[in-house]
This record gives C-alpha cells, structure tokens and sequence, in this order.
C-alpha cells in the first residue's frame, strides 16, 4: 500500500501526529498498540482533506485497495481536540446491489432492504445534499435508487470507489462550512484547524450469532466513581441506535436484558480492555465496539463525557491510583468546574418552565415563595420557610433580608451590583437584571410581559448559575464540597505559590473561610457590622448627635459590640492575619430611604420627623461613590476611626491571651493622598500608645492602605512610606480608571460586550490594558519605597483565575476573594504554578 | 566710622544688598544716589538683628557715633519684600531733659511736652511693653516719668545709646514673634526671613519758618492716572499725623489749604524729585518727606499703593512712557488682577451689613431682590428687576433662570460645583457653599441663624469675589475692560507662545469669547444647546419615544435647530478653530425632578402621569458621573451623535460659502477604550460622506478625542491612532483620579485643605502629581503614536496660571478656558514666555 503520511494505515509504528491525523487517529493507534481487536483503519491527514476540499483527489484507488473487496467501509472524523467537531460519520460505504443480494441470501430480504436503503439515504441527503424527502419512509430500496437517478441523472454508484470518493470530499467540504468554523473557534480551534479523516473497515451489524453494536464506560458521568455503563443493540451498528428502547445493558442487572448473560467472556475482555486503556491512555475513555458472531472489534473510544463532580472524582481517583500524578489531576479539572460543586444546581434533565432570564450574578439555585421587602424574608426565614427576595435593587438596608432569603432576584444591577457582591459573599445564589420583571411593590406583585401575575407566597427558582428563573419548584443536584473536592483542595494547597484569602465580614463569613481553608482575612468590610437592628439605631443616633459629646457618647456604645466583633474573628482566625478596613461607606447609607423608615427614625431618636428627614437630604450625594467617605470621613468625623482602632487594640489584647500574639491589619479606605495616612496613621499610633498603657500589654500591628484610587496607584510610592501593606482595591480602582460605576453599567455593559467596546466587562475579567497597568506602576512604586511592603488584590476580582495570573505574575503576595471563590482561586493558582514548573 | 557689612552707612557706594539690608535700605540708596537730599541713615543687616534678638548687641557706640550729638534719630524696619511687613516705625529716640529743655526754650513749654511725652509713651509702652493706661491721658511728662522709673525700677534713661539699643532689640524680638511669622509667610516669605532696620537722622518738627511732614504720590491709586496726590501738616512728624483734619493739600487746590501756596518752590522741587524717582527708580512711588525751616528732606519712598485698575494703568503707563519694556509692564501684573476689572466690585470704602459668607465661586457682585426658582428669575429679569437666584444647587434645568439672574447664591456645592461652573461661564456673580443658609422652598424664605428671616423679593447683594454676602444694597465699583486693560492684553497676544482658545456654548458665550481675542473655541458643550424651552420639549419627546421611528422623528426636528447654531457659531468665528463636544450629559438632566414638573410633562406628552414617572426613575442613576453619558450614550442611542455630525456638516457646507472653508472639530467624550473612538468615527465618516454627497461640496472636518478617564490618558497611544487631537478634561480627570465628585466635594474641602491633606483643592488648582501624571503619560503616548496629534487642556484648569504653565512645559497646543478667564490666561501665558526669555 502506499503508506505516505497522507493516507496511514493506523500500525502501532506509523508515524500518526495528533496535529496531522486529529486526535480520533491517535487515540486509535494507542488502542491498536494495546494490541485490542481494532478493525483495519486508515487516516487521512488534515493536508489529505485539505486538498480534498479544493478539488485534489488522493490515490482513490490504492485507498480502496487497502481494504478487501466487499468489505463495508466507515468514515470518521478526526480533529486536532475532541471539542472541536466535524462532520458526522457515515456507515456502511461498499453497499450495492450485490452485497445487498448476498445479504437477502444469508439473512433475509427485509434485513438487507433495510441496511441498503440506510445507507441510500445517508448517501443521497448527507453526502450529496439531495432533498431528504424524495427518501421519506415508507419507501424501498429500488424506489430510492430510482427517485436518485432522477435526481443525479445517474445512477446509483456501485463500486466502493466512488462512493468512498464522494464520502470524503463531502466532509472535507463540511468541515469548511462558515458555521462549523464558527463553532470550532468558539471553542478554541485556530481559524486554519485541520480535519482529519478515518476510513475504517465495518463487521457487518447482522449476523447469525451474537452480532450487534454496542458503547460501555467503566465510571458514573454523574458522580465519576467506577461503576460499568453502557448499552448494548442486537442487530444493530453505530451509537444512534443505543437509545432505542430495546437497547440492554452491558453487566448483569436486574432491570433488565444485558450481554453479559449472553456472553459473559466478552464483557470480561471489555472489562480487561476498559482497565487497560485506563492505565494506559491515562484517562476514563467511553468505548464503542462490535461483537460479530461472537467476535469483540473495538471500533473507538472517547473520553468519557462528566458532570462537574464527575470530573474532580475521576482526576483524584486516577492520582490515588497512580496513573497520573496530582500535579496532571490538579490541571484537568477546569477552576470553575468547582463552582457547580459548590452549590445546588438545578438539575439539568428535569422539567423546567422558564419565567425570565437575568444575569447569572451568584452561584447556585434555590426554590421559595416570592417576597418583596427585606422583613419579609427574615420572617419567612424565622418560620422555616425558604424564600425568594425579589427587588428593584438591594442596598444595605436588605442585608439581614438578604442573608435571610434562599435566593435573591432583582431588577437592576449587573455582575458587580450591591446584590450581586453580597450575595456572593453570604453564599446566596442571585439573578441579577432581569429588567424584564415588572415590580409593583405597593400591590406586591411581580410580572413578566405575557406571563400571569406572581404574588407575594408564589413559589419560583432562582438559578443563579445560568441566570434563569423558574416557575414553581425545580429538580435539584446537591452540592457535593467533601471527598474528592477537598483532596484537590488540599493538592492545590500544596501546589500554589500565592496566598489566598478570604474576604469576611463577619464571624460568620470568617467559619466559612476556615471551611475552605484559607491564608487569613483579606478583607474584613467593619461596616456591615452596623446593620444589625440594636447597632443600626446606635450608628443613626451617632449620625444625628448634636454636638462631638453626643457623638462620643453613641461612639462609645459602638465600641464594645465592635470590640467582641473583632475578638470573634481574631479566635476563629487563630493567628492567621486579618486585615480590617476601617469604616468605608457614606453614612447616609445608615439611613432609611422610604417615609415610614423615616417617622421609624423620628420616632426612636425622638426628633421631629422634618429634622430627620432634612438631615438625610443633608447627607444625600450626587455621586455617592466619589462623595464623603472612606479616609474622608475618617478624618472629617475622627471619633469613627478613633474608636474602631480602639476596638481591634483591645481585641488584639483579650485575643491575645495565653495565645500567639494577634498582629491585626488595619486598612485605611479610599486614600488618595499620602497625608490622608498620615493623619491616620497618628491616630491610630495615639490609641494604640493609649491602649498598651492601659492594658499594661504590648502588642503590634501593621497599617496598609487600599488602593482604590487612580491617584493613590500613582502615588505609592510616598503613600507606602507610611503603609506596611498595599492592597489594591480593583472594584473601585476600575470603576474609576473607566469612570464607570458598576451600579450603572449594567444599563449598557451587554452592548459594549456584544458590539466589543470592551472584549469584556472589566468588573469581571480585570482589565489589564488600564486598571493592571496602574496597578504594575503601583506595585512597583510601592516595592521601591518599601521593598518589603505585602502586595495583594482585594475584591471581587481576587478570585478570578485571570487576575490570580496577574497577581503571581506581578509578584504579588496573596489574593483575597469571597469565601465562596476560595477553591476556584486555589485550584488556579495551582494551575499557575505547575505551569510555571514545567515551562521552566 | 566701623563700616561693616553689618552696620552700613547708607552713601551711593556702599554695599547695599536687598536680601541683607532688606527693600527699604536698598531704596533709600538708590535716592541718596539721585543726589535727593536724604538724611544720614544707617543700615543694620538681618545678621545684625538677628544677633539682636538674640542679645548679640553691634557696636552700640560706634553706632550712635555716626550721629551729632543731640540728633533725634528715627529706626525703622526693612524687610527683603515690601509686603512681607516688619515692626512699626519709632520716632524722637535721643528725647531727653535736655533736649526737652532746649525745645522749651526755642519753640515754648507745650510743644517740648508734647515731643517729650510722646516718646516716652512710644518707649515704654512700644518698647518696654509696659502698661499703655500708665501713660493715658492726660498726663505731663514728669508724671510719665515718675511712673517709669516706678515700673521700671531705674529712672527714664537719659543716653541715646541706651534708649537706641532698646529700640533696636525690641524691633529685633518682635519681628521674631509667632504672629508676625505666620502673617509674612501667608504672604510668601520663607521662614528664616530676615529683618533689617533703617536708623536714621530725624529734623526737629517744630521751627520757626515752614517744618512739618507730608506724603505725595504722583498717580491715582484708584486709577492709576498721573495726578500730585498727598497730604501735608506743618509742625508735625511721621505719617500718622496726616490723618489728622488738619493735613493739607500739597498741590494749591480749591478745596482748601495748600503746600504750594506757601512753598512753591519746595513743591516744585518735590515734582522734580518725582519724575526723577519714577523714571531712575521705574515706579510710581509714594515719597515721604519733611520740610525743616524750608528745607526739604526725602525720608522715605514705597511703592505707590494701588487698586487693580490702577495698577494695570500704571504698568501701561510706565512701558508706553518708555520707562519700562512692554515685557516688564506684562510681568508687573498679576494676572489675577484681571478679574477685577472684568467685574462689578462692592467698594471696598463703602458701608457692609454682612449676612453669611460661602465660597468665592464666580467674581464679580451685584444687588437684586431675592428670587427661590428659575423661572421667578425669569419673570424677574423680564420686567427688568435686578433678580439673586438663592436655591440648595442648581441643575441643568435652572440654566435659563442662572442666566436671567444678577447673581446665584447657593446653600451647598464648591468652587467646582454645578452653581459655580455655570456662573462662571456665563460672568454671573455667584457664591456658592454658604453653609449658614437656611432655606425653605415652601414657604420662601432665607434665614441665616441668629439674623432675621428674608422673603422673596427682599434685597440683598452677592459678591462672588469675596464671598460675601450683604444685606441690601452696597456701593459698587464698575468694570474698566477698555483703555489700558485691551492694550495689556494686545501686549499679551505678542509675548504669548500658547494658544488660549474659549469654552463656548452658544452663539452668545462665542461673541464673549471674541471680545477678549480668542485662538478659537476649544470646548463647545452642546448639550446646553438643548435646554431652550423648544428644544427641551423635542428632547423630552426623543427620551419618551416609544420605538426607532418616534426618536427619529424628534431627532429630525432637533437637526435644523443644531444646525443653525453651529453656522452662527462658524460665522462668528470666522475660520477659527470650533471644537464641538458631542452630547455628553446623562438623559435624565432632561427630565423633571419635582412632582409639577412631572405632571406637566405628562401633560405635554399625553403620557400618564404613572408612566412617566417611571421612566424618570428608571434613568435614575446611583453615580450619574459615571452612567450612562458621552460616547456611552453615542453608541447605545446611535441616533443622537448621528443628527449631530450631520447638523455640524451641514452647517460646515453652508457657513464656508463664499469663505474661507469651515474646518470643524468634532470631540467624543467620556472615552475609556479605543473601540469606542472607532465605532464613532465609522459613523460621523459615513455621515460625513453622506452630507458630501448630497450636497456635492467637498470640506474636511478633524475627529477628536476628549481625554477624561484614567483609563483614555492611560490608552492614550492606542486612541491617538484614530484621533487628530486629545484635548485633556481635567475637572473629571481630577475627580476619577481622586475618586472625587466635585459636587459632593464641597462637604470636606475646605477641612481637607486647611489640615492640608490636600495642598490645594485640586479642582481650583491642577494637581501635578497624580492628575498631571496622567496628564503627561497621556500627552507623550499620545504622540509618539501621532507626532502632530493637537494636545490641549479644556475645563476649568484651562485658566489657571500654573495649569497654562504646566500645559506650555508640557508642549500643549493650547488651553481652552470660559470666556471671562481668557484675559488671566492671556496675561499668565504672556509672562510665562517672557520668564522662558530670561533664564534662556
């Protein structure tokens, strides 16, 4: 045969290249090298097909002169990756008139009617693109082969020759088409892949004994552990027909038929095979044979397709076992895989009545009634009962509201709206921007144009993974964050080379972190410490106190409560750093906004209610994000700061106790100048003075800044002769570097994606071009002044695989996410880091 | 005589130097050696009287041996620059029994008492610090003594040299006193300033024939024309008494009393002495001088005190009487001084009743009766009352009524707020941030704590120079733009070697521009084109529009409307450059905001009430700042910059006909990433093609970008390659940089800049370190992507001298300020060229 590189005999030596042959051809040499029954094949290099395409025809004749006369032929694709496509396959290339003689002979007319007319069909619609109805059922053979002469104005090809010929250009052109190289490369595929081709010799799927086709894979998809699944057609070829109702199972099984009753020594020498390719390819791999008359042909195999938890299983069980090492298992698992672990999912292959899409803004899913108001849903929540929180749009206010409800859903926001960032954090699955919902909250009804009118009690599913909600209650897969999801982890700890930290608010949030496993606190948010109802009235008494005596007064109600807070966090965390930003948002967002929130305020503060309600309009902002907060009401309103350094000094010493001494981090918000810390830096050095004189107990801590502004990016240099840390604050930092607040984005961030304004939303995927070039220049400013300031990102961007590159890429110490992103950061940064060790 | 550095007598060759000796020393050299008959003085250096305070005495005999026995000596200060002030003058050292008892004897019994007791008060009280009451009085000189030598415990020193001494090192102390310090480095001085003090030969003030003491000046100070003023009194000494109503003319004069009349000769001399003074000394200068028996003594000469007006006249004068260069005329005024010629001023002389102060925020002063709405100030000025606009901030929609009133004051906002900008922009007086009002809208009224409460149409006067707010009317000083302020300015234009262009908005702000002589307009915001009553309603319908067709129809009537304004504005500038900005502000600055507003609009659009409110709070935005506006609105409302490329084409065709051809500029703003600046100009080329086609006339037009994201300057290589020009805007460049709304900033400000968190307000004053970083990274991407890239500065900063000084050494093409601060920039522009000239 004439065995060029164009046209390859698959041999266990011939030279088969995964980038010239595809992947299908390389997979079948290894199983031929494993010396498993595969039927005689022969590639077709991608330059082979190439020149198909265009019109160049190879060696037709010495390719049909590899197989015997008779023989009935497969065409198979092979591209370079598995996710790439290609045209579907085609069968039983070599019937005619004869064979189809040769068949009624041996086995009857209707068999061979029906294998003959199958492959008319395929011939006529899928290779020659004729009208598929002209070859509608009922129709016979001879019946198609006249409508074909018609048609073509020739007859029916006889000879293997030319229908083989046909085959071939037919997928090479196919391969070519606009929409399939649409698909492949948004898959991955560069615009100039390759389609490889595999012409391979068929058993006939008819037979006197034991004949039929068959697929069996040795591992659950669902949950990855080994288990034998597969079925199996008497009388039958290719995968199509499995999922006839008559198919059987492969192992012996109650439910039903299965082969191996029949014949139980070839399930074993698929059970053989099925370890060996395991072993040998290093991979769970589906199989697809034959038996004919009794004989097992391996005719393919392909990795076997998993759930997410499939996945993680089959890596860490193929590392225990030694087929490949962690390193391989930790970078088969794709970082976000791990999401769906983490979270109920709305089972895929349960009914679903779709009410509306929104953005997919936390992970998760959950059922519930329908509530409108954030007490609402904490009495839901207090009767037990599971419950959607639906709004316009979520502001602090919610937030016990929030943490109450199983899922929230609004109207407004994108990926970084105020929904979106807390509801990552609690662990709350979130759609976001359903701006098709239509709120009436006097009427407490939601609707959606075309749909009946939901009330308050209606029960919906939120499904924060895809963005969809649901009508009524849907089939879910539980989260699944024990067994093989904690060995990666724990791979993955030992593998990274950045730290990770969490970021936790509360006590609470700082217990998940721990779950997790974490480096520390990142980024401990003081302020949503003050929602709670009895702090609440004390914070808006502090705002509306007369003079500094009042003040100090409210202040120093604070600061027991902050105080118990911070000893809290310092024992969960058990010496690990944690870095506590001091109060950062405007205080008007202490304030209610609706009138019977304000006679509420009036009535508990004893004020006039116009006295409150002007003093709220006082506080109203025109661009609150740009407004009075941060260092400036830091240093505006001096007794906040004052006495929350008061709070984690004297934590730092109850903590302390009998224990490693707690070295808390303090982080001072919004700076953009360097004497903006130190003024603080002062302050915070007086109370701590004050606080080891009064205690009789020494103590030490570090004072970092956040890094939120352009300017404070600019300025590092002089801002970090006073900052032991400089933690880069990229919401902000990005919302300012755009002069974009996310709040509003959303309104026309979908277009500016779709149009590729921006390739995508810098909210999500860190920019590099503008937000990480200030942060290079601030790091490097930062490093030059101080050569041992700790470097780290904070927010939402901290746990996107892309920003962790950056981050180990500039040299930075940790990243700090939300506790929920702590495994997908760790599993890519130890992705990173094997990456690095075999690059180098 | 020991002539020492130290201790100099003060002749034509001895080394006087300013920064040893101080101004005043170096002064009375230069008229000792016009041969004026100066007395004997002596000059002590700032080592000597630093030495002095610090109980190091000179050669004290030495000193007082310079002297005639029984001379009366004067010390006065003499510091390095005139302003930065210095211990008051004492007389009459060397008074004694003796001295007294000659004086008895020659000139009566009275007069000696009067010299004597007035030195002894001077010497105990201002030297000696005792108590002032001791010598109330009346008293006699004897008692005066008596209680010294009771205080004192030593009698009343009777030697020249020991009460010199005295003087000398009290002179010395005081000027080392903490308040004295603080007040001259408010105005400059550094901190290790020295002193140095004038001892000097004083004539008697009584005689028989002609003695006393005068002051003359040449000029005006009010206005700078040459005109003999100064005041006389015979048998008197020093300046204080010529305050006294007896002080006479010194030219014969119909209103009373005259020098001349009696001593012509010694007025003629003192004429002489003047012209001499002002053409050796090249000033006008105040000269202060004594007549002793006839004969004339020069004792003192200082620069001519004078109002802003004066001294723009005087440095014309000077340079056009040849005395001085055109470049040191440019140099001698400040450019700030500018602004008070260009605006109403209360008379500083005039009565005040002062109700609040708030911030300066656009100079100039008028009275009116109080108005609380636009629209009151519109009916107002419509009958032609002088109307103050008093609202909490203003808006967009209060525009018309900004512009129909005198002046604006405002309860809250900053120096860069909405009020402020505008006022700016269109001259109004406008004091913004007065924190002390009390408004209330409902009932109309003002109330300031502690004063009475004002209604509508009561009288009160803003100067938005001072910030001051008065009760009724106030005397007013009128603007003088004409005679030697236009000749400054044409001065300017020659010396200057950066384009000064003007923000204009409208055909009216552009004729502004064109009386001050303007490089063309750099920033036309044509938003405010939309706020006419008319157009306001097609906007409304356009935001209202139910589909593509219906925003059409209401950008179809927009175009003819824009399109006239732009041929205006190309007509008047009569091949200048125009700048046109397009649309850039949020849609909702469009809508109502109050509930009449709301129903009206209903009302006018046949919408319900219901609907309408919820489309207002659907454009809502949480940080308008950072929404939905410029180019993001360009490219979600495709429409909107498409009417507007056509109405400027348009009206490119028909304003070049018969003229020189319009080349317009057209700048995208609020641009954060290079496909934005593409898509754009995909669409304004294709309307360009569009307009050339169907009007078969050929014109070019330059696309540009507005550079006012971090993230634009950042990009700005990438962006230049689709852009002829980047003009900066630093008032949102500032506020993104800082992550700081200039509306909102006004809340800490001023604490912020007092505590010196911030040098400046960044907003008033461009800040170099972070916002000019930028501005230089921009500028230098910028072009090294496109060499001839036009760069400037438009915005606020445009007009301040040290942002005109940090764009020339940046190589900027030009700046772009409001119209009132073109004759500033100007004039900054102009001596920053001639500095350059100087040094190179």
């Amino acid at each position: 045969m004439p065995d060029t590189p164009d046209m390859l005999q698959i041999t266990p030596s011939a030279p088969i290249q995964t980038d010239q042959h595809g992947n299908r051809a390389k997979c079948l040499q290894r199983l031929v090298r494993l010396e498993l029954p595969v039927p005689l094949s022969v590639a077709l290099s991608f330059d082979t097909v190439r020149g198909l395409a265009l019109g160049h025809l190879p060696d037709m004749t010495a390719l049909a002169g590899i197989f015997d006369d008779g023989d009935l032929l497969s065409v198979r694709s092979s591209s370079q990756a598995p996710d790439w496509g290609g045209p579907g396959s085609v069968l039983n290339i070599g019937m005619n008139d004869a064979v189809a003689a040769r068949i009624a002979k041996e086995h009857g007319q209707a068999a061979a009617d029906a294998l003959y007319l199958s492959f008319i069909r395929s011939y006529a619609v899928d290779v020659l693109r004729l009208d598929e109805d002209l070859f509608a059922a009922p129709i016979t053979p001879r019946l198609a082969l006249a409508h074909f002469e018609d048609e073509m104005e020739d007859p029916f090809p006889q000879d293997v020759e030319t229908q083989l010929t046909e085959v071939l250009r037919a997928m090479a052109r196919a391969w070519e088409g606009t929409s399939a190289r649409l698909l492949r490369q948004a898959k991955g595929a560069p615009a100039d892949a390759g389609l490889g081709l595999i012409v391979q010799r068929m058993a006939l799927s008819i037979g006197k004994e034991e004949t039929g086709a068959g697929v069996v894979q040795f591992v659950s998809s669902e949950s990855g552990f080994a288990q034998i699944t597969g079925r199996y057609l008497p009388q039958s070829q290719g995968r199509a027909a499995l999922s006839e109702a008559a198919a059987q199972f492969i192992e012996t099984d109650e439910r039903g038929v299965a082969l191996e009753d029949r014949c139980p020594k070839q399930v074993e020498a698929l059970r053989q095979a099925g370890k060996l390719i395991r072993t040998r390819l290093r991979e769970e791999m589906q199989i697809e044979f034959t038996l004919m008359e009794g004989k097992l042909a391996i005719l393919d195999a392909v990795r076997v397709p998993r759930s997410a938890r499939g996945d993680v299983r089959i890596a860490v069980d193929l590392a225990e076992d030694g087929v490949i090492s962690r390193d391989d298992a930790l970078t088969r698992v794709a970082p976000f895989t791990l999401n769906q672990l983490m979270h109920r999912q709305v089972n895929p292959e349960g009914p679903k009545d779709l009410l509306t899409r929104g953005i997919a803004a936390a992970p998760g899913a959950a059922t519930g009634k329908i509530v409108f108001t954030a007490s609402a849903a904490q009495s839901a929540s207090s009767k037990g009962e599971p419950c959607i929180l639906v709004r316009r749009e979520t502001s602090p206010e919610d937030i016990r509201g929030m943490h109450a409800a199983d899922a929230i859903l609004t109207e407004r926001g994108g990926m970084t709206s105020h929904a979106a960032v807390i509801a990552r954090g609690l662990g709350v699955p979130c759609v976001s921007g359903a701006t098709d919902l239509q709120l009436d909250h006097r009427k407490k009804t939601l609707t959606v144009p075309g749909r009946r009118v939901f009330h308050e009690g209606d029960v919906i599913t939120v499904d924060g993974s895809s963005g969809e909600v649901l009508v009524g209650a849907a089939t879910m897969i539980e989260p699944a964050m024990g067994g093989a999801f904690a060995t990666l982890l724990r791979w993955a700890d030992d593998a990274r080379d950045i730290g990770i930290r969490a970021n936790a608010d509360t006590p609470e949030d700082a217990r998940l972190a721990q779950t997790f496993g974490v480096d520390g606190i990142g980024l401990c948010r003081t302020e949503h410490m003050f929602f709670d109802p009895i702090r609440l009235t004390v914070m808006r008494e502090m705002i509306f106190a007369e003079d500094q005596e009042d003040r100090k007064a409210a202040l120093e109600r604070l600061l027991p409560m902050q105080r118990g807070d911070f000893i809290e966090l310092f024992k969960l965390m058990e010496g690990q750093p944690v870095c506590i930003r001091l109060f950062d948002p405007p205080l008007h967002e202490f304030l209610p906004g609706d009138r019977d929130g304000i006679r509420a305020l009036a009535a508990a503060l004893d004020l006039p209610v116009s006295r409150v309600a002007a003093r709220i309009e006082n506080l109203q902002e025109f661009n609150p994000m740009l407004g009075m907060r941060g260092v400036r009401l830091g240093i505006t309103v001096p007794g906040i700061y004052s006495m929350q350094a008061r709070a984690i000094f004297e934590a730092t010493v109850v903590a302390s106790q009998g224990k490693e001494p707690v070295v808390p981090e303090i982080m001072i918000p919004l700076v953009s100048a360097k004497r903006e810390v130190e003024l603080i830096k002062d302050r915070v050095d007086a109370v701590a003075a004050a606080v080891r004189n009064e205690t009789g107990t020494q103590f030490t801590y570090r004072l970092g800044v956040m890094v939120e502004t352009p300017r404070a990016a600019l300025r590092a240099g002089e801002i970090a002769e006073h900052a032991a840390f400089l933690s880069f604050g990229t919401n902000d930092l990005t919302q300012m570097t755009y002069g974009l607040s996310r709040d509003d984005a959303g309104r026309f961030m979908s277009v500016y994606v779709n149009q590729g304004v921006f390739p995508e939303d810098p909210f999500q995927r860190l920019d590099r071009d503008g937000v990480g070039e200030l942060l290079l220049l601030g790091a490097e400013r930062g490093r030059q002044a101080r050569p041992d300031v700790t470097l780290s990102i904070c927010g939402e961007h901290g746990g996107d695989p892309d920003s962790i590159a950056f981050s180990r890429a500039a040299g930075f110490d940790y990243v700090s996410c939300s506790p929920f992103r702590v495994p997908v950061a760790k599993l890519a940064a130890a992705q990173l880091a094997i990456s690095d060790t075999i690059e180098s």
